[in-house]
């Protein structure tokens, strides 16, 4: 850590200043410039994030040196992180995953059939929501444990694993035992308990991106998960909060090649929630793949039209079917297969 | 509801859109302009909106006509609404609410000090957090349950009201008997199944805007609040996530002339949290007041060298006492009084 | 254009307005529903573009139903626009065009040597500042028309096409001369008076999009441009501002697929800029491509080092023809060639 | 400046990045520290600005210690400036500044009767554009030099001083004939070529916030100005692009706390443009001068229905004159006068 003095820092603050860190353990080193002093501080920062030193008088700024997280880092470790799901599915590998369904589970039929359909496609992962988050109280709250049972079935009759959406700590044992991949959804990316919860399952978890949260927020709120002891996290992202309205959100493929360099968990895409219409879906599902992303998590419906959630950008299934044939020739084009 | 159609849709498209919005019981009424076609839909939107029917064939755009909100908005409830917290304080009319105190609950004496001088410089409110939201989980996480036995007792001793966060849909009969005022924090505005349990508490309810929500989602999310029976809901705008950086936060206090000019509830403003630096605080407070709201929440540390969290936002008690003095004249000049 | 009153509105009132509508020699349908009375303006709805008719008693809002922009719009030409750049290199077509160069002229060797590079590996056209847009005035300036004639020069030599900023409209003959495309830079996307100057020029033109700009507000940047008489234009994204900090700008992919659906013009993505870090480059220009851009603009340096200008962002020569053979796959995945 | 070193960065690293500190004349200071080894780098950091240091290999960040701006900056100027407009008016002292006019000079009638209104309402500064920027080509364009003619004569017979905005290098000596304030909008904020344009002007200049500028870039856009010797410059906020999109633009200002903080300059608040609705004008208004502005920018106009631009946002004159009775003691309440 770096603490910065004002130009007119007197010599009296600079002594309550260095007084102030080795009361903390650690070693202050003075360097006085031509326009300003400044202390390099040497030992565990750990101990000065939980002190203000930005307040102490004659202190201008303090600049960190070191990353907020450690689990989730590459210098933690340097291998990717590999997530099997199971079933021999697994996430961060030569073998990109690809998890589609419906938004929400309406009902057995429309499972069935998406689940059939997008596994012969290709697919591997059902996705599906039984508890919905939804903006409004008006809107289709979801078929909750009713749902998470059909789930399973579908998945089961077709060969695939399952992963839906924890909202509320007191279902994680529910989830646990209908789920594959347990879902923190975006909106609870900085809900600490629901994290803490899920840190201390044995299920893999998929976090999803906040809306407004940056990267090194992403990684603190997956740390929350890695530092209970649960090291099996993918990271989704799935479009960020910005001033465009062309998209319903601006999905960030920067985030890709930003994880892969920083971190060793796997990362997929969400196109649909980050694009908000369908006939984006797919270039965006291609440039995630050309940009090095793990996997993805796509809508389909077999009939948008009467979709009770987010039909707009759901993928028919024959349309899903030509994406993933498009998909293959991109992963191997970056030396990847579906 | 507005269906506009795309220039080249065909007869039959329409036709398809027109029976689409008669299956659901509306009176589609239809305009051949030069350009486009037009379809006004007349009936309650809300069998509306849970069709997509930008998904159709031929449709171009769907434009809701009416608000996604009902009990908040001011054509519900015209006059406003004021939110008794009990001890004789309210909030939402004439006389601003001031709610003070440490950013969390650090210790029995930290707490007894702040709430004295805050009391005595005219706050009515006490504040302080018990569990804490940290980005980080290597951060203070808050005294729990001892934590909110202090609130009380400071708050008894010093003849305030309580407002403390509640974090867990677990803890909401702990937080019943000890806090006047439940706070919703900003990273938990869309953790709805939180939003549904306060709903159905008799405790009024403090509602932080999220840092990515637009003001129609801050509507919505109270709106769950609301639905439930609970319309003793207080939004406090705390700042919003944008490119800025000179300021944590980008404090939005437009916000609070549309909010006054679209609903009832009452809202208060944050400075502490808005800008995450206390010299900022007093301008930002009487900005605040000047802008129209009808509170304030402030931060104050009787040390904030030592502050386990947000101390670079804490106000000292005396610079506390000098804004309150100063704040009094900018609600004279307004029409209010402190 | 639709035009929606407000629940309280009164007949007097609704009779203002549909006498202001027809006083504009439009044709005004009232649809009186259960919660709003609607008016639909049937006509050219520029002559109500100029009358905020928002401000007049009783109207609630007022809805838009056409785009603002008429010339750029696929409705305008179905069919993409291919624009020559002369030398036998065109930007729409199948063969994506791969602009390369340093961010500024230093001098003619690094320019020489730089061009030869990038053209060996199969750019076609040669980037270069001459004139260079700095946020700092105390920064690296450019070197004028030197700068232009050694881009022409190194063009030349190697058998490629220059394109360059132009910052002043009083320099753009002097461009003229030198340049085969002529670029507006993302500063400088709403300088009107730039754009009508080369709206009237004969020479195709790069605009960037601002970095606050929406994708509307860029067509209409470049609608001015077209309504002008220079139809050439092709769009460039390089990234817009977000709250995200871990890349320069967040470079928005979603704008390709967005601006293919709704315009003919060509879009070419700018990886260099859009992440402004080297490593970031590849992934991003890869995914651009498989996302179906027209081109790209990346920057090349031989010695980042030592680079007078967005050194961290600049590929080595070897990079740079690296990535070339890996967009080639890509390319001929998506089904284009470079 | 700061270079901090990866974790794995070598000796012969080091040694190469000690050597090319020492190549520009500075002064290296190494510390080894347990995680991590630091570069102090001591002497003027604007060699290493030119520079980039982050391209070395083994070199992890670099933090710049000093602001990169100097003339705009408190530590180069500790009193406030004042600028003087001419004709008794000034800004930056205890007096508010009130500009006050239609967006743009429309007809001699419409210009009189706003003057008149502004001036016997309490507004000194008469503000009106002659060419106006609009993003899309088909709207008004403005009256050009003839409207400059007339906002002087409107200015001359009423006693007050004329701002008006310069949208093309070629119009400055034109302006400076007419105006007795050059307005350089937020379009253009980082068009250096005006900038450097006023910046060897004699006339004072009013620096409008650019839509997506940080503080830190508007203030590296004052020093242009400021760098050519015309110090006369005032800040303007005027909204920032945002999420949000209840208001046209988020008014930020807190930028009015920062600029004081960290600027000797004046700043005034355009509530106008910064909200976009007339409504929310007044309260904006009242929280700028509580907030510390020094001054307004308001539009009026006699009949917003009819008014070629802007329309929506501006006042009445018997609205603007009521806020200018509110304005008074707001601005009294915090020690400044009208």
């Amino acid at each position: 850590m770096i603490i910065v003095l004002k130009p007119d820092a007197t010599k009296k603050q600079l002594d309550h200043v260095v007084e102030r860190v080795k009361a903390l353990g650690l070693k202050p080193m003075v360097s006085k410039g031509t326009e300003r002093t400044i202390i390099g501080v040497i030992g565990p920062e750990d101990a000065l994030r939980v002190q203000p030193l930005e307040v102490i008088p004659g202190v201008e700024k303090v600049i960190p040196v070191l990353k907020p997280y450690k689990l989730v880092s590459k210098e933690f470790r340097s291998e990717p992180t590999i997530v099997d799901l199971g079933g021999g599915v697994t996430i961060g590998g030569k073998r990109l995953a690809i998890m589609a369904g419906p938004c929400s589970v309406e009902n057995r039929q429309m499972l069935f059939d998406t689940a059939k359909a997008v596994h012969s496609a290709g697919a591997t992962v059902l996705r599906g929501g039984a508890f919905k988050p939804r903006s409004s109280p008006y809107s289709f709250q979801g078929l909750g444990e009713e749902g998470l049972k059909l789930l399973r079935e579908a998945a089961r009759a077709t060969g695939m694993q399952v992963v839906t959406e924890l909202m509320d700590a007191r279902d994680i044992q529910l989830l646990e035992q209908y789920a594959d991949l347990i879902q923190i959804g975006a909106r609870n990316m900085q809900n600490f308990e629901l994290l803490k919860e899920v840190g201390q399952s044995k299920k893999p978890v998929l976090l999803k991106r906040g809306l407004s949260a940056t990267i090194t927020e992403f990684f603190l709120a997956a740390e929350y998960i890695l530092s209970q002891g649960n090291f099996n996290v993918i990271l989704c992202e799935r479009g960020i909060r910005t001033f465009e309205t062309a998209t319903r959100f601006t999905l960030d493929l920067n985030a890709v090649p930003v994880i892969k360099k920083l971190s060793h968990l796997p990362v997929v895409v969400d196109p649909s929630h980050g694009t908000g219409e369908w006939d984006y879906v797919g270039p965006m599902a291609k440039a995630a793949v050309a940009a090095g992303a793990d996997g993805l998590m796509i809508e389909v419906h077999p009939n948008p039209e009467v979709a009770l959630s987010d039909g707009p950008q759901s993928l028919l299934p024959k349309t899903f079917a030509a994406l993933m044939k498009d998909l293959k020739k991109v992963a191997a084009a970056v030396g990847r297969a579906l």
